[in-house]
């Protein structure tokens, strides 16, 4: 029985406390947070759980052999660094870290180690995105045109990072597992509405080699959330509505026909192709569930990592782009 | 009773010959189009209309007052200032020509002449347009903080024009009318997906002075159609869904509330406000049908146009920002 | 050419006159309205077409093949009864007659001077009712369960009919064609708001044989609009949004499966199946378009009417019998 | 600190007991239930719940003060009889009963000791209903005309009650709440698909004195789920769509104006009135917590019970009286 800690009970802590309860092979040792309130609810809800507002008791406790973190971005790396050099294998929040310089460090501490550093981007362990990522692969897809997502909502503003690292990443994290291909450059775009703060609305291009181009809109300030995802292939076209209860996954028998006109070699006739639409089963099991199961595989050595340090890593490095790109007002940045 | 004469009668042409044929001031005297078919429609529909292949059958029939022209947009100039310089009053339709100097000569030939010249930017008549205007005008909105619109689906893809130029002049246009701000920067990325054709998919910032922005979103390759615009204020916010049959414009009561905190006065506490939505009734008068009647008493010195020249101009030279930007892949381009 | 009159230019008139003008095998001689202004308004529009307020003027009008009738219920056996004693084929809104009597009578006059009588069953010409008919028939579907409708608006209140007459009756004609089966009993509650006036809300239950039910619910006092239908087999279910702009039908590869248990064998074991959804593309042509066309091909003698007299005089005697349960509180009415 | 137990930990019951141990005024003493998988689930996620497949260990259990009883309907009245004759204060799922007799015999049971007998009516503690409540009984509503629901999707077949007992229930529940009148008929209809089994498909009509009528759908066969309510006003109308994630109650201000035609007295003229919509913020605070609150409350004497013994009473007579009138396909049965 694999023993962990979990670091941060805020949004997203209850889950992975829940989570980890759940799976037959852990066990949740102790729970790290400043706010003493939240550690009288565990102690109401989980008796058996150690509580501190100290993360170290969770590096010297012996019967921890892996830590989540689920912090503030700018506190990751010290508390992702100090639980390696603990010799604890690691789950942190996304984004790993707030400079692609420490998602190096963290990835080399591990390395070192042997042990395993986890970023935890949830989306990946969906039935929907799974669903979306073997729709792409396949051949009646045809050739990849364009991604492009939507992540609004009224949303609770960030101090230690801009709406591109709370959002943006998720739909980084999508992307970088169903595109097999590499960002060349990127392009953004954003604002803040809020004097000294980070920006609440950003817009963001990614351009790839061989006519691929990605999108992201994220926005605090929006009235209603949508969560809506495109990704354009030449023979079929997916919609992909994570607010949908049922039906995320829509795929769209759809595109356009070029045919060279035969009176006018240099003018191109475009047909369009509208076919039936295809919303298949997926899988309904809590994402997070998977994840956690994966990542005591990982640390059983049953497994590889399907979000290992180096994924947080590569999307840091398009978050730092994109930040770099927005001080120069949409300058493209290369990557 | 003003003779009107119609050029071009595709997708757009049978409408404004309808709305001339049912507005009680006008009449249609003429149709043209290149297409034997569409104008052997005509006669069948309406057996009084003249229908004709040559453009210039018009200019100089002297039953005619007034000319619409809803032709390509590479013919739009010279029908134009043709028909101008045949003493005619003009509709033209969107964007008002290829190039800005082409526009800014149109509007020289109509104001020498004392003709009106008007651009079709067929949204600003709608129920749902005029409610926006009013309701962003009104103090309770609170400061304009950003636009953002998309206006995607599987479309015709046109040959002398990019995307920007065919779908995001619309929102242009609704943004010119919206916003009592010129925008000072423009930031475009985009592709096109068929070898020598101009862009299908592109992405538009739109920076104005005093922290608003705003953003497009066109795409010819998608396999949903999306029209959604949210205006976001510092007090209310709207969602525009033209694709809803009722509650097109709904208004949000949400907002942020920024504080200063009391132990530390470089950290702004956020908080959120959401309230009630409401959903304005607005007119469902065919815009197309007010926007007849506006030029004919524009024509009849009982009106100043609301879409004049100018106004097709100011939108031209917003997408010849676009598209050098965007060939320089999301560089600002100042206007 | 085939000579049409249409008596009617109310809210359905307009659509028979257009596509009677765009068929290419017939043509409009003459249209009857008892309302100078709307009079006025075909002599603008189509200055060919004859005008008049006495239908008698089309009945004797030796041009006129073919009459369409698209006035108040009450006033439809006694111009399709005319029609026909003139000669004149008839194409006569739903419902055909006030009466089971009355459409057995005009079936009658029809057949003995071999004229054509048809209903105007539009959706039956749909592309989604064709597919819905097509799904049902297969053996895919399985064995038919239920058939389930809403049809609610803020609706015309009709004088002369009450809200099943106006509306049930599309869901019947529907019914009726997609289903091979006739009903053996209905149950109907309603009520009016209105005193004096017809029912403006009612619920309808028809029960067939084999296990089969079917429910209709109409409203003309709701606040929004619905149109949906499910219709559900043991091994696929439908929904048929009619609303939907695209995807007006969805087909469900979902259901139970029963298992006797083993150890108990009156117990038994339902568990639930739910596999892909499947939104196949219908034909978009304009039904009407189709139904015009249909009807002059019945009367050339190349086609059987797909909506003949009979099928009228078996929708209005569902209507009869459930104005008899509504009276009765729900009690069911044999048919 | 009130001492409960739990009876039953299938669907609902693992919601009660979150709700008592997060409660500050309740503890969860025990839970019990016949599967000893979910007892195991209990130790694990709450160590200090005591588990056991014998009710009788928690009615002799002098720590619990009060039982809450989530298992199928045909035991509810034994465990609930019992455990008021052990002196135990009792909430019990709905419906309350199986028989207006046993739930008349558990109201007297529970008078007769002075406990407090709630039944679990969850959604009269929901912010939308209690809003729609509110909007019904404010002068602006007009005169109450309609109640009209669908509660389907593809459901958990019950083996000891038909879908009316199971869905129809909450619709009851919730309109009993919302209007201010009692049903003095009902006629129902309904379908068994699986030989043997409760009907899974079933339509009910409730006739109201002064002219109101109430509907509910109620279906465990369909593909898609569905859960709305119309509520009509003379002057407002409500759609309360309870899937929606935000704006689940909207109101219309739409209605129907009736006037005498001046030149006939007998003819109503009936003309529409739209108006804007409104969607007010409703509480999201999770039902039953306020529930669980609330009969806390009621056992320490501060407040009397909103849906006591007697509510659940109410419903299960229109409930049996549905039973009635579709074994007779329809008739209606007095209340």
């Amino acid at each position: 029985m694999l023993g962990v800690g979990v670091i941060g009970y805020g949004y997203w802590g209850p889950n992975l406390v829940r989570n980890f309860m759940m799976d037959a092979g852990t066990r949740v040792v102790a729970v790290c947070d400043r706010v003493e309130e939240r550690l009288a609810e565990i102690r109401r809800l989980y008796p058996t759980v150690k509580t501190t507002t100290d993360a170290r008791d969770l590096f010297r406790n012996s019967d921890i052999d892996a830590i989540a973190i689920a912090t503030p971005v700018d506190t990751h790396f010290d508390l992702a660094r100090d639980a390696l050099r603990a010799g604890k294998h690691v789950l942190v929040e996304k984004p790993i870290a707030s400079t692609s310089a420490q998602a190096e460090q963290l990835i080399e501490e591990a390395a070192r180690r042997n042990l395993v550093l986890m970023v935890d981007h949830t989306f990946v362990f969906t039935g929907a995105v799974r669903k979306i990522q073997e729709v792409v692969a396949e051949e009646s897809f045809g050739k990849l045109q364009y991604y492009d997502s939507s992540r609004v909502n009224l949303g609770l503003f960030q101090h230690d990072v801009n709406v591109l690292w709370d959002l943006a990443v998720h739909d980084l994290s999508i992307m970088d597992f169903v595109i097999p291909l590499s960002p060349v450059a990127v392009s953004a775009t954003g604002l803040s509405h809020v004097p000294g703060q980070p920006a609440n609305i950003a817009f963001m291009t990614l351009f790839f080699d061989g006519n691929v181009i990605a999108h992201i809109n994220v926005n605090w300030l929006s009235p209603v959330k949508i969560r809506r995802t495109l990704v354009g292939g030449s023979r079929r076209m997916i919609v992909y509505d994570d607010l949908e209860t049922s039906e995320k996954v829509k795929i769209y028998d759809k595109g356009i026909t070029v045919t060279e006109t035969p009176d006018d070699v240099r003018k191109l006739l475009i047909s369009y192709r509208t076919g039936d639409l295809w919303s298949p089963k997926v899988s309904e099991t809590e994402a997070l569930r998977l994840e956690v199961a994966h990542f005591r595989e990982c640390i059983e050595g049953k497994a590889k990592p399907v979000t290992p340090g180096e994924c947080g890593l590569a999307i840091v490095r398009m978050l730092e782009a994109a930040d770099k790109s927005m001080s120069r007002r949409g300058e493209a940045v290369e990557l």
